[in-house]
């Protein structure tokens, strides 16, 4: 599953600089015959979501790659964002923060 | 990729009472020899997408199941809600209130 994960994109050629990247995947299975699904649910949570990974790190949109997903009766989003060296250290310091802040 | 998705799972009987199911993957691909990753920064964002999706649909701990796998320089947190008939109304009139804001 995790190969599988990151392996529907070409992986960046390890020989050039590797950057780290998160993968956001939220898919949403809905009864048999229910009208339509519900595409505003998604587009909804994606950009909550987004705000949440905002607090960790300070992404562009120019990182964050979305595509959304039908077959059948399940919906899928996935949002794919490459992370920089400085979201890396953003991303270290907020934690070790945090982590401070859990030890007071 | 969809059916993979829930592929992992046994897929509930079809013909037993089918059930609306969300699931939410974050897979964080770290860079190639950082040291250990950061199950701190998953379980923190785990939390934070539990609240959002709770915004959208009143999820009790038993209706969620989560799951954290490591596979070398990848660390990946799986959610998988199942929602309930009620679950499914509440979600529909949250919805239906949203797109009656945006058009007013």
């Amino acid at each position: 599953m995790l190969k599988r994960l990151f392996g529907r994109r070409q992986r960046s050629n390890t020989a050039s600089i590797a950057k780290e990247r998160l993968q956001i995947i939220v898919a949403h299975e809905r009864l048999k015959n229910a009208e339509g699904g519900n595409p505003a649910f998604l587009q909804d949570l994606q950009k909550d979501i987004l705000e949440v990974v905002r607090r960790y790190i300070p992404v562009d949109a120019e990182q964050i790659n979305i595509s959304m997903d039908r077959d059948g009766d399940c919906d899928v989003l996935e949002l794919n964002i490459v992370l920089s060296e400085d979201d890396h250290k953003a991303l270290d310091s907020i934690l070790e923060n945090k982590s401070v802040e859990s030890q007071s």
